[in-house]
């Protein structure tokens, strides 16, 4: 044991140990005018996309995000993009064939997977080789809805009583006014919550087969212009969105009930598959899922899982999904298990997954051609879309604790990454 | 009140009343063979890319995946895909200049994001700009470090002791090991946690300019092995990972601790520019950080913030970082709060930062323009990425919190989206 | 920087540094016989109290615990406790009155707390008294419920989504079978969870004055029953609890929904009246309610508040409820604000009340007494004890901020505690 | 499905349907003068507690709470309580014995559990005799420590550098002045959290046979007082705790560290015997360890684990540690599997035990008689009281899940508590 005081704090040092009084005043405001000043022009014309080059002043970049292709199509990115200056290419492979044998899905998908991280395809493949080869993974949709989450203050629990009171007779009218908006959206729920003298209203929606964030948005901003109008008890303030509705991000009230769409997906595996394709058996996978749920529980992760996020980042980039929603959709419950006879079961319940088949970027080019790819391009087949994400995630939860357990994991991201 | 007692339990029906025994009859497993099996290949030539389109069959999708610049650029991928088909192309648009005066980050940066969502761009621009006309924010790097946590399982309490106790005299033995594997790499620290019969070792290093998912596996895994064959007490059995590391997933420990890179950031901007640029006052928006606080909290999300993975995900894509981090990215702490002398502060903390300036993607083409775009392509500038990444944030937030206060969040979204 | 590489590894020394070989070999089991082994007996009589101090043989301890007080009413005791020796002692101190203006509570209450912590009446005591010198809390009960959350394993998906598609004809069953169980159950709602194979179905019961733990045991065992004996699909196997109902634990899912009784209560203060009891500011209380709220996020507790657990465990306890329900009350949202005109606004939020004034310890003597006290025995008061619990909660955070505010905190505990 | 569109919102009413302006109305606050203001007494005498039974004016109430042998013994509450007007008396029921194979824990313990809930003493009595039968259990106290954590706001990030920059040159100073508070206290460590320009320092203390929050509060108070005096960058506000410690409360913070002392245990036990005392058998109890784990975590606990809280809860009212506690305490991990040889592996983890042998309630007459009756009353045991807590928590754990798996669960309940 070191003798002098100090040496046990050493931690204290490590973190900040190096910052210096002139290394602080590096943090001060500076009243230096900006070089440029770069206007918000969200028309994309071969003139504006130029003078923005101009601005940046780095010509060595330009050719790789400005590219003839890009310059061809660049219309299409119009209602995409604003400050549009070009594209990042990002390589696509394939994944599966992958079984789905789903309430909505029901085919062998050739899943495209966008990502610059090598063996992330090889991993998905290789999960969903095996899941095809042992029949295909059951796949239910349990679940839909999305949120909005208004926010109302007032001066007195009182008040807010009094305004509570009066919202609850005015469903009808909020159903009529909200699904006015859209003729793909559907008022499904309307929750109250109270914290003292605020007032949540969570309207939460169906919105066909599109994702549906900025249809929500849409919808609940005409309601609270009425109740803004109508209501006898007026609100101190109201935001549009209070942050229960868990927009971008990992929530325990989505984990236990749903945003987006809840899908759950499972498979059995005999013990020669197991150990044909996976070089593991289903004890030590079994093994591993108790161990690592201890694990994530001890870490403090909203659900158990190992790696959802690969999976759905890349096919969310490839078909033109919202990316950030990764944040939100990367969260859900894996289980293993040993069966009576030896086999193996594995299951996913994703309760978050953000998806669409039209609107957002499902419309661009390329991605429009994964979806197509896919099978599933445009309206009717966002459920199944859904499905087959459940099914992509299992893929990626079997190959990865296949290889834990097969002590491959590291070899094959040392060989794939080098 | 209905007076059927059926009536209130109308939710249950909602799920699942669609369900049939038909349609549950879809959900079993099929022994039909699979039409075609892709063999996992790594290696992208014209040849095997053109198989893979024969097998997927999909000829309308083709030319917007595998265009003539992706065929002439294709070998560029080589190292970051398998499976290879072609190319996904998000638009990039840029949000700036922003004034960061950091630590590490000390510019005025035109900032790359790659999205395909509509008003993204917009919002973070200005945000960008309303900072950069306060003088800029403020940004600090608070601490690094990325964990692997082997787990190791025993028959009794007993030889879990036994075990760590002769872990804690290996711990020269597991630096000279670890760091023996790259040149890039430090063994920052080790920390032991048991549960039971069970023990997970975690070790937590330094991985230089590189986010260093890859770097940290393969020296856990030298380490492991070390362990595996010199350990006197013999594990019953063990695994490179028991998902006590939080790799792509929020977790609570990594909130309050580090994952990748912790940074804060803020900015004072007097009650005239709140009122110009966003229309509305400081007062509000501390309303807003007030009631969105507490409905955060509702919600269980990981730390209370507005929407840090909008920006996160369109940086990373832009700039080659892991996509699929942003699940684990997105979390940590906004504040807003009235100054004295009637001015705005804001601030945001992200303590899982996992970004890099080599390695992964960052060296694609497109990638990489993007990087030099920003001034930090290359060795030496991680830690700056970082800060511009909490910048990056701050803007977001102030921008969609002040769209909130002011009531224009919806006609934003109509406007651009539309 | 230390430069011996071992040093900066101090904390994996500071735990587990002292165990030896010799240390560990204590916790092998021993199959030394047990010195005695003492039958379980519910039944209260002398001689069998008897045995028992024979058996523990620490006659020291007897007279405290069996004194002639304990020995004269020791026959109450019967229906609470198995293997009785005596009774333990708490004092009790009184704080108030405390004027609570509710839905349901409508009194200036005199609070019995039983505790053997110093300070705590004090610091409840002196918040009452600004309560109630403000004018009283306003409080109000918002919603009500405790469920039993059966888990039903079954071999595949297909096989659970048939369960529930049979589950949800039944609900007429359902209700008859569990309200037969009691006449002060009524089943509320049944909501249902899937994850993979694996149907939870969450029974939420209203239960009259009681808190009521054991009727739902009661009612929930009586259906599942019912479900196993007629149910077409038989589960694998089945629980009748599934640990997703929350009981003594806190869960993000009762904070963000209710568990027995979800009750809120606010207070304005003005600034007068805080500077002259609590010798700080409206101001600063809004200043710590901000650090202390983000503190929380920190630290992941489940909601965020000062210390519910102090008051709520001290009533809990005086009064005969389940003081292991402590664990799970204790959660819930403190907010302070700085009021327009200058005054302070405060309020609790707690969702998870477990409280009866009927059934469990509420008709032993010393516990019926103190409800006697507070004009809450028997039948018709249980919403109004919750509603004094949040009065009381609300109190204590008064008293503790102001105390943390005007620095009083430490010297309050050194005066009251030494 | 109902055709009428206000029906599927029928939760919206159940809430709060019954809410009337009048009912509003009972919420306003009252200038109705206080009947008594009972001012706050900390010392015991006849007379002053004769006052308040008059100002409290409940007759026959005093009987039950001021009995003889409280008015004998009233002084010995001295230092415990404020306001006294009386004692509350809990039955105390022995479980065991329950043989504890530990590093400070070695012997055969009668364990007094002070609770008004029938059949838990019977379900402790019965695990503790099941883990004594099977040799005992295995435990290991893994680590200790108590925190507080001041906050300190300043200006800028700027400031709250140059602060931390200063407080880490501080370190033996701030070592010296915690330490001369008291002879039992150490200050172990110190952590520094920023966030945006708020500081967090975390102050972890061991504190010897005492829980030791007053002693950890009376340290920082002194340390505070000198950084507020010495430091060189004035704070705009500082409080002695930021409600980062824990206190009170569950947090995911403690639960992957420590607060308090953090202890495992664990037992093997053969088939046969969980066959013989539990009628289940190891296979049933892993299965529902599965289940309920995933139960535990869609419902976000802190942790995954039965009812700590119970024999918590009863252990500590008995044993005279803060009942509060009880919210913090009852958080961690129980695991139970089925060994390679057929029998049942089970374990608890918790990492927040709050218990000590000497200060608080441990020095009150039936308190001390209850420890020592255990054999642990007084210094140098606090570590082996720490150990018997988690050994009662596994003996809980036990025979409640077994109590599951054979049907029995309701059926005791139904026995005992009617």
């Amino acid at each position: 044991m070191p003798n002098n005081k100090t040496n046990k704090f050493a931690e204290v040092y490590s973190v900040l140990s190096n910052i210096t009084e002139e290394s602080l005043q590096q943090l001060s405001t500076s009243e230096q005018p900006l070089a440029t000043r770069q206007p918000l022009n969200m028309y994309i014309k071969a003139s504006t996309v130029d003078k923005r080059w101009q601005a940046i002043d780095c010509e060595q970049a330009k050719p790789h995000l400005l590219d003839q292709s890009t310059i061809d199509s660049m219309s299409s990115y119009q209602k995409n993009i604003e400050n549009f200056i070009g594209t990042v290419k990002l390589p696509v492979g394939i994944a599966g064939p992958l079984r789905v044998n789903g309430l909505f899905a029901q085919e062998d998908y050739f899943v495209p997977l966008a990502t610059t991280e090598a063996a992330l395809v090889a991993s998905y493949n290789r999960g969903a080789l095996l899941i095809s080869e042992a029949g295909g993974c059951s796949a239910m949709l349990l679940n839909e809805g999305v949120c909005r989450t208004p926010g109302f203050a007032f001066e007195t629990l009182i008040q807010a009583g009094q305004f509570v009171a009066w919202a609850t007779t005015q469903i009808d009218t909020f159903t009529d006014i909200t699904e006015s908006t859209s003729n793909h959206l559907t008022l499904k729920d309307l929750k109250i919550n109270l914290e003292g003298n605020h007032v949540y209203l969570i309207f939460d929606y169906l919105t066909g087969d599109a994702s549906g964030q900025n249809m929500v948005t849409i919808a609940t901003n005409a309601v609270l212009e009425y109740i803004t109008e109508h209501s006898p008890t007026k609100a101190k303030y109201s935001f549009l969105d209070a942050n229960l509705s868990g927009d971008k991000k990992a929530t325990m009230q989505s984990l236990n009930g749903v945003r987006g769409k809840k899908v759950t997906a499972e498979v059995h595996i005999s013990a020669e598959l197991v150990k044909k394709r996976l070089h593991t058996t289903p004890e030590r996978m079994a093994d591993f899922w108790r161990m690592s749920s201890v694990g994530g529980v001890l870490s403090g992760s909203v659900g158990v899982q190992g790696h959802y996020a690969n999976g759905l980042a890349a096919l969310y980039i490839a078909c033109g999904q919202d990316a950030a929603c990764v944040a939100e959709s990367a969260v859900g419950v894996t289980r293993m298990e040993l069966n009576d006879d030896g086999s193996l079961y594995a299951s996913v319940t994703l309760p978050n997954l953000m998806v669409g088949t039209v609107g957002g970027g499902t419309g661009l080019p390329s991605q429009q051609a994964n979806l197509q790819l896919l099978g599933l391009a445009g309206n009717g087949n966002a459920r199944a879309l859904a499905e087959v994400c459940a099914g992509l995630c299992l893929a990626g939860e079997l190959s990865m604790i296949g290889a834990f357990c097969a002590g491959h994991f590291a070899k094959a991201h040392r060989k794939l990454a080098r």
